[in-house]
């Protein structure tokens, strides 16, 4: 089944914070990715989504999980630009990178937030070590379940063959399998 | 490392509640074991031990995850005897199996807290597949931590091989190591 | 309207906690008194109105509002007998005095439950200086309106004319103090 | 010692949001006042204050009590202009009036928080139905403690003659009145 498993599209982000230099996928290949894309002005993104990225990037070691935000702003543009989003990361202690999702010319929906198709914010993505989206979800996820679904793909393992490809794999089904 | 990690001392209970049969670590093999240790007047054990259990429960599949509560009283006995707990299982809604940890003659300690050496309740303990003791944590866990903890030890998978007999394990060492 | 006002039933109650003497209406004339009728395994009970029957205790000076805690039992009566609720007492740091409700022979719901025609528990009562009902809420009521019930009722005045029996009443400088 | 409680300093506000006209200590004399200092993107405004003041909005009459927003900005000006304000207010369905604190030229701290000598954002501040300010908080207030203050207040009266002035008042119908 793991063949399914599409590959997450590519991020087009016009700003970063919190890092040295930018980010993309392939940068991040071979750690789980925790991506969360919310608005700094989204009463749930502040409430939930921020505490609970915050919570996933102290807990896992960044060796093998990225905690990653994207600041996918569709609505009140003039009130969340960089300099406010600035304000924002410092005043609520975001440490982790966060990127501003590119605005898409006359569609008020950023490219990023576009073409994952969210449908909102906060979204929660997760991506798997081989740049594989396994889960999209609008809304509030359970730390119990997020906690759960990450250690899923964390112990999927960084030198795992890729098995769609074929040859040579000796990890058992059982103990590689992806969610 | 896993060669030392210890195997999870038996269980000594004088009831259980919510199972046709009697539990023990050897009918459970092959499955992750949460078990929660509580009082039913306990504070701390109402407020986070007994929804966490519960949420656990609800989460995992009950192939993979074996949720265990277990009596463990220490102090007011004559307030907490079976009938009593029978009532607060009812209303507090636990559907889960558990145990009413066997009282230990003289001592107000029962007899499996003072096998494993519990400090006091609630007491969250991790056991795998093959009845190894991982965690017993004292207090309050973060779901977030349970979650990922938990789910590394489904992960472990339940076909291995012992890697402490020693012979013929093919899974790679990344993706079956236990924590 | 405030003719209409009901008196408060006296309650009917097999024994105490907490206190040196048994209480009735008569002996509290003069404060408000914030009743609160819970049994211990109730889950709503312990979650919610345990709590805030505490933070009552805490803010209110003694000598103008007395909180009760009634335990009206219509349920599991062998889990909760006075040598249970006295540890959950010590077990929940209650401090205020608890009664409990008088069991009704063969009618499972107590006496003082019944003359007040309780729905259940939690069940949060107010009652005025003079011994008069003005509130009795089944279910959970927000601190915030708790906080200015029982001031609207303290700020009535213990030494305040009955504005029932009589006309031209003067305000006393107590009933209309600034804090 | 009602004699002693000080006039509430007046309020310099440059903007004003969710009324139709300015409004000043003047124009709501006779109302008690809840006066929440906030700044946008300060986290313990946004998680505890903005909620209560909702909470506090919610349940008293607006003839009784008025809620007032002062948004103080002493950081990250920049980020918290009106155009952020506006889109604030929308995003977290704040419908009381709130109005910008004018800044202070040179000094970051805007000139109605240095008039008050605030410490900081949050800040509650209770002002009478004569202009009194009865209580100035740096942080967070419980609602239960919130409600009874408020509550204490409005049960002053409305027509109530100065006590500090005056021999023999007689307190209005009103202000004596119980629930």
């Amino acid at each position: 089944m793991t063949g399914v498993i599409p590959a997450a599209p590519p991020w087009d982000v016009a700003q970063w914070f919190n890092t040295d230099r930018p980010l993309d996928l392939a940068a991040l290949r071979g750690r789980v990715i925790v991506l969360g894309a919310f608005q700094m002005l989204c009463p749930g993104c502040v409430e939930h989504s921020i505490p609970q990225l915050k919570r996933v990037h102290a807990l896992f070691p960044p060796g093998d999980v990225a905690v990653i935000g994207l600041h996918s702003v569709f609505e009140h543009h003039e009130a969340m630009g960089a300099i406010a989003l600035r304000a924002f990361l410092h005043e609520y202690r975001v440490e982790f990178p966060v990127g501003i999702d590119r605005p898409g010319g006359g569609d008020p929906t950023p490219l990023t937030m576009r073409a994952y198709g969210m449908q909102g914010t906060p979204t929660t993505i997760l991506i798997d070590r081989k740049g594989r989206l396994h889960r999209q979800t609008f809304g509030h996820l359970p730390d119990l379940q997020l906690g759960a679904e990450v250690m899923a793909l964390v112990r999927a393992g960084p030198g795992l063959p890729d098995q769609n490809a074929g040859a040579g794999a000796v990890c058992s089904t059982t103990g590689c399998a992806l969610m």
